[in-house]
């Protein structure tokens, strides 16, 4: 199969290169890493084994020409960059895979291309990218799949594609649930651990506070999501991420590790499209709202778009 | 009269002089600040025109005795040593003025010394201590006053005690509303200063997300204040103080000046307090219950009591 990755960070690049690895025609759009990959290939510096692989990197997605699958891991901050970097890929039966972070990013896709090719994966993964060329992938690797339309014989058949790539995967017969009880998670602690003042989930889960808060924002979550016609279980999806936070070694979440880069943070994929889609159902989530206000801000503060001003008390 | 003034920080200092000034026999507890101003007197460097005392100053508050009345003005996370350094000032008829930030610090007094006696004070001030010995105060000036059973009398006349010292002084017929009408103001820029990164009102009152939080923290003050029988009329104060700070040049409230400094915050006082008086009386707060999880967090962590995990990832 032709694949093209389209926002060749870590994540698009361990998939890619588990994917070109067992076969297939990958092709990497590529900024950052383009003339190293081209030069010394692709390294990926696995838990589950180092490999190396001759990656086809392209600079341009016009070069990429028309492919089977598109799979877009380009950061949720970049998804207004999505439309023209995947456009040159798409032929007549050319599947899109979001292996994205947040909520509203694959209604952007079928706005452009249509409902019906329309895929969402959520990788639970700990990566980062190393010197230019090289993935350091740490723990873990479960990619969860879902179809826009829910069409279970798709996700079954997309899902199939990675595990014959060695990639454990979940096939979710929901998106839409996927993708609320992914926020259950990701809403408490990638965005806990910035306005807590750079902590890992470590310190908010041992906090009684920070705890008791990381459970409010589940609960709107999950409310939300459920007005959002999910049928989450919120008290058993609570007790689940709660244990498995307080299992994990202390973690720091991509968004902490992205602000603590000064790189701009996915705030609106995270929190404020969340706290959009509530209002439009009348759900309320103050406590939601109070970290979206919060990390929206730290985020410009942070990358110098709000300066402070000179006190004269 | 014979005052004591216990808790001599800035605003302890700043008052206790200006009563000293107009003839009263005041006497300063002190500590940081007792051998220079035994040495040197009291400097107040105002905005309304400097002056010097030589003020009386003690390290014991059994040396100071029995007095007419006792200014507490101790920081309110130094509510607990209260009763121990005011105990020795009190005689049958004296009266007590707590001096301080928040909620909750009179009922603390009441349980020591009785309702009758006790006073409670709200300065809008702009001050701080400079070197040992010297305040510098920068704007305003005015303390409203309210007695614990609200007798109007001796309200009265605990502002004409002020007023006589060139003192602006308001009234107020319910001390219960007079507080959570200031924590109006307080648990939103006190604490979003804080929380936001450290920043001053300026830049939360000209971002309007951190504008519509401060918003929604004054409704829920307010409307957790009417459940304990107050009668604060939320619409016109909560327009008042945001078209107050929006006018005021960029203040740096003395909870961010404390964090900054790496002291301990007033967080018990001025959002713990209030959460648990809502939670006693049902009403939900919880955009302030976000703000007092996190600052509460962000001050242990800021003091060094919480440490950061080492991430392997």
């Amino acid at each position: 199969m032709r694949i093209a990755v389209i926002g060749s960070g870590s994540v698009g690049c361990y998939y890619g290169a588990k994917l070109a690895q067992c076969g297939h025609d990958v092709r990497f759009l590529m900024r950052r890493d383009l003339e190293a990959v081209r030069r010394s290939g692709l390294t990926i510096k696995s838990c589950d084994g180092d490999f190396q692989l001759k990656a086809a990197a392209f600079g341009d997605p016009g070069e990429i020409g028309q492919v089977d699958l598109v799979i877009c891991a380009l950061k949720a901050t970049a998804i207004d960059d999505a439309e023209r970097l995947i456009r040159p890929c798409l032929g007549q039966h050319t599947r899109v895979l979001a292996l994205m972070n947040g909520l509203g990013i694959e209604d952007r896709f079928v706005e452009w291309f249509g409902p019906e090719r329309v895929f969402g994966g959520m990788a639970f993964v700990c990566i980062n990218r190393g010197e230019p060329g090289v993935v350091h992938h740490l723990a873990y690797g479960r990619v969860a799949f879902g179809h826009y339309l829910d069409d279970l014989k798709q996700v079954e058949e997309m899902a199939k594609l990675f595990a014959d790539a060695g990639i454990e995967t979940m096939v979710r017969p929901s998106l839409r649930q996927a993708r609320w009880e992914k926020l259950m998670w990701n809403i408490p602690f990638s965005t806990l651990t910035v306005t807590a003042g750079g902590v890992t989930t470590h310190e908010i889960i041992n906090d009684p506070g920070l705890k008791q808060m990381a459970w409010a924002l589940m609960q709107e979550t999950g409310q939300a999501g459920n007005a959002h016609g999910c049928a989450i279980d919120i008290a058993v999806m609570t007790r689940k991420m709660m244990s498995n936070t307080l299992t994990m070694p202390p973690y720091r979440p991509s968004m902490l590790i992205d602000y603590q880069n000064k790189q701009p943070l996915e705030v609106e994929a995270i929190l404020g499209e969340p706290v959009r889609q509530a209002a439009a159902v009348g759900v309320p989530v103050p406590t939601i709202e109070a970290q979206y206000r919060l990390t929206s801000f730290l985020d410009r503060l942070n990358r110098g778009e709000i300066s402070v001003s000179q006190s004269r008390w």
